[in-house]
């Protein structure tokens, strides 16, 4: 389903109940307001209980709102969102193999710049590195598609994209997240979500890059952390922020791509090294080339990781820290 | 199927047949000197008719290959191949959604640099901006996976290989296509082949990189310009070229990025110049942000498109020559 600002039949009945707070609204009244059938009132509750709402109804009283759903549900993202561009169109998925894939494919049409691909669950979801990402109902899975102004590259992307999800998990759940290099966001040391930059390249430049974010809201940290052998962690306590989060991660997105495509990078840089936990450590980095062990001084103006090795200064792009 | 330089069964019962030069080859006699049972030589036999070649068999005679097999078959290509690491691991399939996203997928794992994706033909074939890739059977459609040395990001690496497929096509079809920015190969005119490259971006850097080929061998260019709007042009009288082609791909586009990972890009931009059938003329191209017309100068040393427009140098990386 593709959500935009301009409202569904069952989105405009939900606001209806929501404006209602929790009284009981009758299907005459909403079918007059909305210039309906009362069967059509009728068949979009049935749709607004299928994503999770509760809606009480009541012989001559109507229906009323006893309960949300959770998730990041587009509607819900979109109310209140106040991007120029970024997660105005948004292709909304029960289960899909991957938002990253299904974004990389539509990514190259005009009308997607700023789109955004939810789905509630992955069947086939992706890390970094090909790596599998475990993707069950409960977490926030989305890819957002965007196009670089001046065509790019920028490097700095990973960083930018990383600082916005943190920020933006603090704005909307109060938990301060830690950045690890390159494209983790933890809590008490436990992965609580990542990303993933994938760009189709142009001679110059790019043509467009695809931000892919997973965050652990509401799932089993335990089980994943056993799977993957990965230290996982969920924000479980904060399932109701997901619209919420998703909406700051969009607004702080905008602002970063948008300083990066008039060539600031200083400022992204800056707080991701204030949120680092990585940068003034002694770390390993497994590279395509071998380990690299050293002390991590800084990330670089490209958003490399600058490491001192016995007093040699190497600069690694690509890798995985290791324990 | 996975295919490496070490030989499948039925790819040593081929090789014998070969071998033999169009003379019969007793099943025993092949039986024992592969060490397998005459059940198993008659199941490869099976197999490699399978692949379409002409495998005639005659009652104490034997079998004898009577003709070819058209197409980039992976043991084909890697018959002769000399390059250090491109090519060396073939991922083939008779029918494939894209290889562009099988190779994505799994591009990240370590084994895979280097490796190649081919299909006999593509389901959903992607072309640039996201438009879709016709590609029947009779065509070459691949994807090579690779990972620059220092992190890249290369955005000459769209023009190397373009410069590495003309120089390919020459070689082993003896045509000499032109080259249109951004990745168009083109033969009088008509479009013969296409490249597409995706990178998975990290700070720095990128991770890895797929290069996406697609190569009109023996199809109907007819059809695809009538189903594309855009002119195509078909190397049918080069149809037996196909692992030929691949072959040469690969070892122009190993010595390219091997060179693009030196630092040196100059001799590639002087390639692609020299093979170019835009620079220097009046051209206009299509951007996100409008349509640009001027004089094509050259390519910067990003592998941009440097115009001018009207005394202005205006700078492009995305976008369409429109006529």
């Amino acid at each position: 389903m593709i959500c935009t600002a301009r409202s569904r039949g069952f989105v405009r009945v939900l606001d209806i109940l929501k404006r209602a707070g929790g009284r009981y609204v009758s299907g005459p009244s909403m079918a007059a307001e909305l210039g309906i059938s009362r069967v059509a009132v009728w068949k979009h509750v049935r749709k607004i209980r299928s994503f999770g709402y509760e809606v009480e109804s009541g012989r001559r009283l109507g229906y009323r709102l006893a309960g949300g759903a959770a998730g990041p549900l587009p509607w819900e993202i979109l109310d209140g969102l106040s991007t120029r561009k970024m997660g105005k169109r948004i292709h909304y998925f029960e289960s899909l193999d991957s938002t990253q894939a299904y974004a990389l494919r539509i990514a190259g049409e005009k009308r997607e710049d700023g789109a955004v691909v939810i789905a509630r669950r992955q069947t086939a979801g992706r890390g970094r590195m090909g790596r599998r990402w475990i993707s069950p109902h409960g977490g926030v899975w989305l890819s957002v598609i965007t196009r670089p102004a001046r065509g790019g590259p920028n490097t700095v992307l990973p960083l930018a994209a990383s600082v916005a999800l943190a920020e933006a998990i603090e704005a909307a759940a109060g938990v301060r997240p830690e950045l690890k290099w390159p494209n983790d966001v933890l809590v008490n040391g436990g992965k609580v979500a990542g990303i993933l930059v994938d760009a189709s390249v142009s001679p110059g430049g790019v043509d467009h890059a695809v931000i892919g974010v997973g965050i652990n809201l509401d799932v089993k940290a335990g089980e994943i952390s056993r799977r993957t052998g990965r230290a996982a962690a969920s924000l479980s306590d904060h399932a109701d922020a997901a619209p919420a989060i998703v909406r700051e991660f969009l607004s702080a997105l905008e602002r970063a791509t948008d300083s990066l495509d008039a060539g600031g990078s200083a400022g992204i840089l800056s707080r991701w090294t204030g949120l680092s936990c990585t940068v003034g450590r002694n770390i390993s980095v497994e590279t395509g080339g071998g380990t690299v062990r050293g002390r991590a001084l800084c990330v670089d103006p490209d958003g490399a990781l600058v490491l001192d090795c016995n007093g040699d200064r190497r600069r690694v792009v690509s890798g995985d820290l290791v324990p």
